[in-house]
């Protein structure tokens, strides 16, 4: 087992080969009912002491997530011990493999997707927008009668950086957030999670320090993850990143980068401050750090107008702001966009060229006429109203069957409401009577890189039709009601 | 400057040292006429001694990569020093971001695109199919009456994995390869440049050995080292990588992985002998480490039956098989697939998810039918004829026009002929003459991970049209011609 050990934090090591282990549990990387390695061989392998690998066990059995059997070694706890060989490819010639060790730390985001596309049917967990709401129809006819007249594109390397009229239309679209950029400083990507991607990827090594919200975007957890950065979790509360936690932080640490959701943040809805945002930009002055401001839901917004993205208070080339395309205009095309100047950018474009030498011509220019302003601004025009009403519609909703120990957020844009539950109630004991119904939502535990707190639900209202929605969500609050019905009547039962 | 050392090889620290600098300057990541950091500094940084540094400036000096100017320090070599000022963000205000240190120890393909595609009007270095033998006409009209039909792929992301009735058609596909692998066991992906990235992204970090034949695809090499790979070059002669040298390499390394383009080998065209082609699989069996063969150009042969893949001699999920599809369908979809098994199958899974959430649907619709096997005979017969015939008429116009100190491969398939120049001969000082002809070759420097021979140069015969391939040949070869006799001349000057 491959795990990196950073001796130059107050993380300890045993902590540290928790968490990675307690990682790959999660992302399913190491599979429930595995024999874990000895105490022994582990200590050997990551040259540390046999009580320093103790105690890592130790908490891994404490939280669940291991068991260890008197003479026969140490297993990752599963209803079925050793009971899951239901994989095509489980030949016994194949258990060479599992002796090359791998840099993937977690991947949740991974485990979370093949839960999703094989179990339920109704996703409340899906932060997408519902096709009916999308211009499918009209990006397929635009895409039907350009190929006709220009076959040529399906022949040519585009470049690198990415279509020269796209980036062209980007740099205007981008205008409507006060960003002022020429399309020499935007890179074209496959989605915001290639750009989130191709920064980790770039800058990020073994030990760097990441600050990241908690909780956050789960895949961008893994990606940071997947570099082997140190990850400092600073939480959110109703105004955003708590900047007063991260600057004592920063005392101590010396953060690399900071990932943050300043707008309508993911999972929560909230919205990070204009005192924060100013204050967040002179940290990274201060600090010669770098922020990625990831922005997906800005153009989901139900008020007029959104605060100021933090590029455009950005002097200095300190933000890399990402903003993907997929969420309202078409996931089928997986575009994106990567915005950042000097040699911050330059690294970026070779990055993308090492990775997978530019995007497709074919997306790229199925997308162009709709990311044009005009476009947009009615297209969301009337996406918003709806999704206004879907909201409202949830909250009612959510007023009316929630027990009065549930709390939850009220978005001012973007798709998710972050479900607090009573702290005992953990949502994955959730999971499988919410399976039952056919329903899917995000377990909030998922959304952090550490120390996660088991209590939170996120849902997302835009991805399903209005009468699967009301349905779903009187059916989860039941489902939730029945749970702390259940453990109010076991208290009420006098000890005798 | 971040420069990762390994001290546990025999390779010298100042040859370490040299080397990341070289790359990074030849890569352009380090721009010429910047000031390298002080000895000083950087073996502060590095945590080396004085002396390693000055060893490996004075290497780099030597190579001409570096100047001292006395009193003002280490310069990256440039006809115009420090008058290289023309980036739009070369603003004072962006000098902090040299700061940031990145991973990205070369990036050699980047700087040889951007080459392209701003100077030269006659690429005899593309690697790609001239666009009027391409089926670009029929699959517009695939994709236009296609997409009219179902609009709603649109607004779908698909599984992550790649959309089920492709990766049903490409494993039908590959049993022409004699490759027996179901839909399960196929990953699509971004070209097959991305498929090469997940592997190596996956599998390979700081210090692990990874085999790659000398020389090889330029791009792969930036990405293992990227990884931090240490890189072991195994020469290719006639008959494919020299397997008796790799043995010996294996006494003392322990590969973990061996990168191989066993057909129609890039650059050189070479094809891998039947009997190597055993005794690598045999190595990979008996060192326990993973094969990633990189199969770009079989579809494009001129015998009637290549030898078997690798992967078809596999048995125990020791070859990881890499097909793009942008070569000889359609580049502008960029459209390449992964076939693996077993864990290495399903952390390549992960991979995928962290990299980009899946490839878009709308190109995978796009490419379907035209991957099926009837289709792809059809086409390849017509694309083979035309193709042999260009590579026969630029091997006649080469045996005409070249001086016969030169010497060149005569491939059986692939569209990469590589020329051999007096060993005295640069093929870099040709490229300034060769740009005022309006002409591109790719320098083989670039082929090699570690010392390069500086004197062969890659054409590619299958990207340009008839007239203008004739032309550039029989140009190339006055150029080459002129350098030769004037080296000629000077040494028939007697001295008196």
């Amino acid at each position: 087992m491959k795990i990196d050990l950073n001796r130059n934090t107050n993380i300890s090591l045993p902590k540290q080969i928790y968490q990675s282990i307690a990682d790959r549990i999660s992302s399913g990387l190491i599979e429930k009912g595995s024999k874990l390695p000895s105490v022994r061989s582990l200590s050997k392998t990551l040259k540390v002491s046999m009580v320093t690998v103790v105690k890592a066990y130790s908490m891994l059995e404490e939280d669940n997530f291991i068991s260890t059997i008197q003479g026969k070694g140490t297993f990752v706890q599963s209803e079925k011990i050793m009971n899951n060989k239901d994989h095509d490819n489980d030949l016994i010639s194949l258990d060479w493999q599992l002796s090359i060790a791998d840099h993937l730390p977690r991947a949740q985001f991974w485990r979370q997707n093949i839960s999703l596309t094989t179990k339920s049917q109704i996703w409340l967990s899906a932060a997408s927008v519902h096709s009916s709401l999308l211009p499918e129809h009209l990006i397929s006819r635009h895409i039907s009668s350009f190929i006709l007249k220009n076959p040529d594109i399906l022949s040519e390397y585009g470049p690198v950086q990415g279509d020269l009229d796209l980036r062209d239309t980007i740099a205007d679209y981008l205008k409507s957030s006060d960003i002022s950029v020429s399309k020499n400083e935007i890179i074209i990507t496959n989605g915001s999670q290639q750009a989130i991607n191709l920064v980790a990827r770039t800058f990020i090594g073994a030990g760097d320090i990441v600050v990241m919200e908690a909780p956050t975007y789960t895949a961008a957890i893994d990606v940071f993850r997947w570099q082997g950065a140190t990850i400092l979790s600073v939480p959110v509360d109703k105004d955003g990143m708590r900047i007063d936690l991260l600057l004592r932080l920063c005392d101590t640490y010396s953060p690399k980068l900071i990932y943050t959701i300043p707008t309508y943040h993911n999972p929560t809805g909230t919205v990070m401050s204009m005192q924060r945002r100013k204050e967040l930009i002179d940290i990274a002055k201060n600090f010669n750090c770098l922020i990625v401001e990831d922005d997906p839901w800005r153009e989901i917004s139900f008020e007029r107008n959104p605060l100021p993205t933090l590029k455009s208070m950005d002097t200095d080339g300190h933000v890399i702001y990402i903003k993907g395309f997929s969420k309202f205009l078409s996931p089928g095309c997986r575009i994106g966009t990567l915005v950042a100047s000097g040699s911050i950018l330059n690294r970026l474009i070779a990055a993308k060229t090492n990775s997978d030498l530019g995007s497709s011509l074919l997306t790229q220019k199925a997308l162009l006429p709709f990311v044009q302003l005009d476009f947009m601004k009615k297209h969301l025009k009337s996406l918003n109203i709806t999704l206004f009403n879907r909201r409202n519609l949830v909250l009612e909703l959510l007023k009316e069957h929630m027990p009065s120990t549930v709390k939850w957020t009220s978005p001012m844009g973007g798709p998710n409401i972050w479900i607090t539950l009573p702290s005992w109630l953990s949502a994955e004991s959730l999971v499988f009577e919410a399976q039952n119904n056919n329903i899917a939502f995000l377990a909030g535990s998922t959304c952090y890189s550490s120390e996660p707190e088991f209590n939170h639900i996120r849902i997302s209202f835009s991805s399903l039709e209005q009468e699967q929605l009301e349905k779903s969500i009187i059916t989860l609050s039941k489902i939730i009601s029945s749970f702390i019905n259940k453990k109010n009547n076991i208290e009420n039962i006098p000890i005798v």
